[in-house]
């Protein structure tokens, strides 16, 4: 008997039937050492070749992902029972949003390089830029396999601020991430990326070793409170802490103006956005609408319940999801919230459906869980009789990633406070629209106060997300040949710069 | 008798000598909160004025300054004797700097303001900007009761970006802090400034309760390591985290290449500004060089030596400061430091004298006294052999804010990575030039990794000490009214954008 037989693996369930089939071994702390020291070795190269170079590298991992998009999303469906269709989708988007961080990288706005010359006497040449800060820990989200998992936003902008990335598998889908590493790595390698660039670790204890270790300079993580929060102690322990950039979400409130169901018809249209917007992806979403806040009378409660009694849900991701989503609604339900409607569901496995449940508007306060993220196909539904008391209760819910204000057009004279309303609680504001898709774009935030990221500043999704992997260093008189090359005066990578502002 | 007699006060002390003289007693937590208050009540204003009305009102403090100068300057020599002239000095600048940020906020460029719209279909019309965050707490420096105190840097930077500030006077200079703040106000005030954009409180348990205050969004700090440490952990407590921004401060390289000395009369001038810098301000900067590595056999450290018995020292801010350096000192020699040279002191209070002490190169290490600040007139000298063996010195220091290299001159094969490896461990990096001066340009960079700050992205000194003040928001499918200004087709504050990317 040898201890390799007592190595544990992260099993692969399937959320359709719970059942488990073999996974991969977690990596041992030896491995785990490896690979950061691995990563620490190659930042020195990943960090100075041209930004082209790393774009070339990118591209070529976004082109793997394409070529091998049927056993990819075959996989993903296995593990996550998302569906084929919305699983490629996310495949090829995914696979864009590393050619976006790849051109981001290049573009070279991120470094904000900025070149000035002090008038004396005497003259002092100043400069600065944000340069990348060193090897990267990425733990991936449950939800977005692709979007947010291995090859996720994070890893691409860690890798296009010129970090190396050592990313830890999660548990709710161990072999698509281990198969896409095997594939991020291959293509790397072929693009003559140093092998320390990009790799994967396995298991609980892995990714505590790899927080903990002394070579990694910040951490991104997409998941729980608990999850990130827990990363975030962690990270604070260690004897040098770093930043831990940790996106995590919270109820995402949707506000009506009185005006916004005037037209006929309006009401309706709302609801049936709420409800397909509450339980796509089956409520997996850290954007989801979870709280839904309607004047009296206006009848948007009444058709969301109906809406959402027709609405079918799907299997959840884990069983520890499925768990949290029936315990959630218990306490839900035993907090004064009253069910209004259940949906429809499957059989079997991780099996969830849709449910509706209404709450007292005075009742939506920190200390009830009308204030916590129920991650799954609930929302809450509130009325108010005046807007002020909408507001009021606003200002009482956990600052969240999104929200969106339903109004009755630009004419609407509400709009502007509710949209300053809600703005003031979160990272994103979305009027008459769902506020869960997320598109990767330049002027996106992801983000949001506390307690739905670490960080208010930080993005995890857009140009800006680059900045989280980025530490400034100003140049004081360094004669050219010693300045990195985005601060030389022949500016050899022509990237943007900031000039004299004297 | 009433309880009014039991108030507390914050004693002025005379460095010259340590007597006490009266201070101001210790603003009551009703007080504290009355403050916190009238902040989070200006807020709406101060964050939405125009930024030209905000720097009309930082240009009134500005004025203001200057035209107490003489008073402020007497009070600022009797609570820190740091000397008349460099006291006008430093309020002069302090008053420049309230003009730089006020320009700079008013600039708009720190507001990262980004149009645009997402092809469809249906196009998408996506907008983000960097907004004000919140009202914010500054606990300001013993060191430079100007420009780093009440109204420093921190100061300055948060009421551009748009917050009201609350400080905590310094108790190294409380009269003068006190003196300070009805300045700022009656000025503030005169130019129409809500009355809750910038107020004052005084003593340690009125700090933390502001730190506690749920209305403060955000920290900043300009001291010790033990006192910033502090206020993260205290922040991190609270329901809702905040940030802190800590600028810290450790021990600060200066790193000689070999040829550095190989021009006839270098060494001594090396040395001489070397001992001039860390003898500035009785080595009271947190960019005080700390540490100097020389080759072996360069004359360097003798001259070094020669230089600094012919010092004079002067008096140190606090009581507390004079026995930690005394203290300081003695652990440095406990740990093996040889002293080679004492320069000269004053009388009485809380003088102090230059010290220079040798230390093995191998000494340099964590767990030993050679890595931790030690404010005051000191500093360590360490020969090596190799530059192998001085990179690797420097990589087992604390990352501090600042390092110089000192080459010999743009040919010299060994300057680029002698400036790689101190940019690797500061924020700021100085050739030829001592690193302690720190001007306040767009270009500078006045932070570094951990512990020198608590945010190795943070910068307190420069057009980017904005940013620590701000949260980003993104809009989307906003009509124009509902915006923020800076958001607006029109650009009524007439702010650079970002405008399309495709």
């Amino acid at each position: 008997m040898t201890t390799t037989e007592f190595t544990a693996t992260d099993p692969s369930h399937s959320p359709r039937t719970g059942q488990a089939t073999a996974g991969p071994a977690h990596t041992p702390a030896a491995a785990v050492a490896a690979a950061v020291a691995s990563a620490a070795g190659a930042f020195p190269v990943v960090s100075t070749v041209t930004p082209a170079e790393r774009r070339r590298w990118m591209e070529a991992v976004a082109g793997a992902l394409e070529a091998h998009a049927d056993g990819l999303v075959a996989l993903a469906e296995e593990e996550t029972a998302l569906g084929e269709e919305r699983l490629r989708g996310e495949l090829l988007r995914g696979a864009r949003n590393m050619r976006y961080y790849a051109a981001a990288g290049e573009g070279g706005a991120w470094l904000r390089a900025r070149v000035q010359t002090v008038p004396g006497p005497p003259p002092v040449d100043l400069r600065r830029a944000d340069l990348p800060i060193g090897p990267v820990a990425v733990f991936g989200a449950s939800n977005f396999p692709f979007q947010f998992g291995v090859l996720g936003h994070d890893t691409c902008s860690a890798l296009a601020a010129g970090c190396p990335v050592v990313v830890k598998a999660h548990p709710a889908h161990p072999r698509l991430s281990v198969r896409l590493a095997e594939i991020a790595r291959a293509a790397l390698a072929e693009a003559g990326a140093p092998s320390g660039t990009f790799s994967l670790v396995v298991g609980f204890e892995a990714g505590l070793a790899l927080v903990d270790a002394p070579e990694i300079a910040a951490v991104a993580f997409t998941g729980s409170q608990a999850g990130g929060m827990a990363l975030v102690e962690r990270a604070r322990r260690r004897p040098a802490p770093i930043p831990v950039y940790a996106e995590m979400g919270t109820v995402n409130p949707v506000l009506l103006t009185p005006a916004a169901t005037a037209a006929p018809g309006r009401a309706g249209e709302i609801a049936a956005a709420f409800v397909e917007s509450f339980t796509l992806g089956v409520g997996q979403y850290c954007t989801k609408p979870g709280l839904l806040l309607a004047p009296r009378g206006s009848g948007v409660v009444e058709a969301v319940a109906g809406r959402a009694a027709g609405a079918r849900g799907g299997w959840l991701l884990t069983r520890g999801i499925a768990a949290a989503y029936a315990d959630g609604l218990r306490a839900l339900e035993a907090a004064g919230g009253e069910v209004l409607a259940t949906g429809l569901g499957e059989d079997g496995g991780y099996s969830a459906r849709p449910a509706v449940l209404r709450v007292a508007i005075g009742d939506l306060r920190e200390g009830t869980p009308f204030t916590e993220e129920c991650f799954g196909p609930v929302a809450l539904v509130a009325e108010y009789d005046t807007l002020q008391e909408a507001y009021a209760a606003l200002a009482r819910l956990r600052p969240s990633l999104a929200g969106s204000v339903y109004g009755g057009g630009a004419a609407d004279p509400d709009l502007a406070e509710a949209v300053a309303r809600v703005a003031a609680q979160v990272g994103r504001v979305v009027v008459d629209g769902p506020c869960n898709g997320v598109v990767t774009e330049d002027a996106m935030h992801h983000g949001g106060p506390w307690p739905s990221t670490s960080d208010p500043r930080a993005t995890s999704v857009g140009a800006e997300a680059l900045a989280r992997f980025t530490r400034p260093v100003a140049y004081q008189n360094v004669p050219d040949a010693a300045l990195p090359p985005a601060l030389r005066d022949s500016n050899p990578w022509r990237i943007p710069r900031c000039a004299d502002s004297h």
